[in-house]
């Protein structure tokens, strides 16, 4: 289910080398107040360097996405058509220019190919519709399947949507790992209101997920708010912005393990919980460590429940750590304590560590402060899927 | 070649479970000076912790080593090991047992087993001669050949000589990539100057190479001299200074060198110039982000010339680069200049990726700082020796 007010579209352009929808167009028939995360990385892409111009309006009416070309690298050119594609969409709904968004994953290096982009777009404004399922194939690299989520809050007595899609993990050529998100709700929010909503969400959900650490050029997260639900405005503060945030979150995280789950060659889902720490800051950099090591990563491939590789991890955050103090828990199992290991039976660990889902817990015992990261393990696949994808 | 008053042993204790050399012996018939870098992991195993220690003396005599065991998450007990052995060195060979250092790698979370240890004491001093190929062999884990290096210098008058011997890449249960390097010298070099001489080569050296980037609780390089060349004191500098640690950082680059192309499944290097940063410490962050790049490195398996991972990793490694201004080289090639790619023909940027040792050079245009870093690809042998170890 959609929120009220929005309208979705996406057309075979032939961007993509095979007969897939790669070009997709969200629309509001309201203005929106939106919000938006972009890729901290100091390449950006040309659709990236322009959405952050234009979310300095005030107001917004569509997102633009496309696969199978990211324009990035593309430089000053690179710029011009990403401009150019958000002018033919406001020409199309009715708009200025900065009241759209566009978005681009797939290949790096080459232009953007405009006179399919510009082809499209009859069809795209023609088709425009209440079903999303087109828009979430359309912006699709690697991906093996469509990712989206929602969720319905009452605020004011209303009911309220907020529903989101994404795609990750992974563009064809060559893969990037570009996250896309786009979310939208016809919830009554103001744009700051909606910018911390955004921020408080992701810092939780897609910052604290991850397959390979690489972070993309092409990056993007855009929130899109119309108020169709006729809810009272969210304010910063009250009951209704929980409950706002609440959706928000619920939705970025179902999108989150989705992406997760469909990275390049996953086969099992590690998700790190640490417990006790002195700050949320260390907390965060602890389970990061152990997110993002490849000794961690290939034992959760191998259904191992390498507890040292672990340790160690943390050992090398960077993170003021206590061995002694240290407890491990896979499941409610305890692998590790006191600086030792302890006599639970191999085989108890390796029925926790051989599930889709594995839970570890870390506990520092250094403080009262919390964190968790959802991460991938790294299989054969990966590998190849990454090192012979032009082969 | 070793160097003069060095003498070496090794035996065969059973606590690798095949019947190969596993505890090694280096013993100097002169005093030492010593300096020591030590892994910057917070769990640290037990024998480092000892030679934490012991660095504080004023001399040093001998280094026991074992591979099968690495005495980590042992407690209190496993220091207490480390010590014991340490001591009954030191009743062999008639020292203090400060002046003795212990090196373990292995299996963590399980015992030093003692009785074997202490059974090898007396075939240990029996043993000893000039010969050190047996050391290098003992202290192999899942290495595939033994790994020494040597470099001789002239200093006042006197032939001198830097001799060096390395383990990496890989414990076989669990494997954390630990990393020991035992280094002796018949140069006269005072115990300050050495510490100097061991920081400046290490920084330059293993501290610029990576297999999978995470750090073990045992990693360990001492370095040992013993004056026996009977040359004039290296003194800070000096010409002598400069010659002495021209010979030390050429043993660790060839051992440097040797470890990553041992690595786990390694199958080519990768090396990294980055150029004209704006800091020595922007430099090396490049340098390292592009190193530890999953997707750089699996890019380097498949012998892919794909730039765009590489400008990327610079991007998100947190230093300001500028696209605009970067240009990056493979071998001689220009493959990205301006923001944009070049258009030298894919063919010849294949050509310089498929080599053996890959060199690439990445021109920030921001200073006048360089660094560089010695890589690995990440292979599907990688995730199979560390996913099914166990198995």
């Amino acid at each position: 289910m959609t929120p009220k007010g929005f309208q979705f579209s996406a057309v075979k352009a032939s961007i993509k080398p095979w007969n897939k929808e790669d070009v997709g167009l969200i629309v509001s028939q309201l203005p929106c107040a939106a919000a938006g995360v972009f890729t901290t990385n100091r390449v950006k892409a040309a659709p990236v360097l322009l959405d952050m111009k234009h979310m300095k309006g005030k107001t917004h009416r569509a997102i633009l996405a496309n696969s199978g070309c990211a324009n990035a690298a593309t430089g000053k050119a690179g710029y011009q058509d990403s401009l150019t594609s958000a002018m033919q969409v406001a020409e199309l709904i009715g708009c200025k220019t900065d009241e759209v968004f566009v978005a681009s994953t797939g290949v790096i290096g080459v232009p953007l190919p405009m006179e399919k982009i510009t082809g499209a777009m009859g069809r795209l404004n023609a088709w425009l519709d209440v079903n999303p399922d087109g828009f979430t194939r359309a912006i699709m690299t690697t991906d093996t399947k469509p990712k989206s989520a929602s969720a319905t809050v009452t605020i004011g007595g209303k009911e309220t949507t907020v529903w989101g899609c994404a795609k990750g993990a992974g563009m064809f050529h060559p893969n990037m790992a570009t996250m896309l998100a786009f979310i939208v709700t016809d919830a009554s929010v103001s744009k700051t209101v909606l910018k911390t909503a955004l921020k408080d969400a992701t810092d939780r959900t897609f910052n604290r997920a991850t397959v390979d650490g690489d972070t993309s050029t092409n990056d993007t997260a855009l929130l899109l708010a119309n108020g169709a639900a006729n809810g009272r405005p969210v304010k910063a503060g009250t009951a209704d912005y929980k409950k706002f945030l609440s959706a928000l979150s619920g939705v970025c995280a179902s999108l989150a393990d989705q992406l997760v789950l469909d990275g390049e060659g996953v086969t099992r889902l590690g998700e790190i919980f640490v417990e006790r720490a002195a700050s949320a800051k260390d907390a965060v950099r602890v389970a990061r460590s152990i997110a993002g090591s490849l000794l961690v990563k290939t034992a959760l491939n191998g259904g191992d429940p390498n507890w040292g590789r672990i340790v160690c991890a943390a050992g090398y955050s960077g993170v003021r750590v206590v061995p002694e103090k240290m407890e491990l828990y896979f499941g409610e199992h305890c692998a590790f304590k006191n600086g030792t290991p302890t006599d639970v039976a191999e085989k108890t660990l390796a029925d926790e560590f051989t599930k889709k889902r594995v839970v570890m817990r870390l506990v520092l015992n250094m403080g009262k402060a919390e964190a968790s990261y959802l991460f991938s393990d790294i299989s054969h696949e990966y590998v190849s899927i990454n090192a012979h994808y032009r082969t």
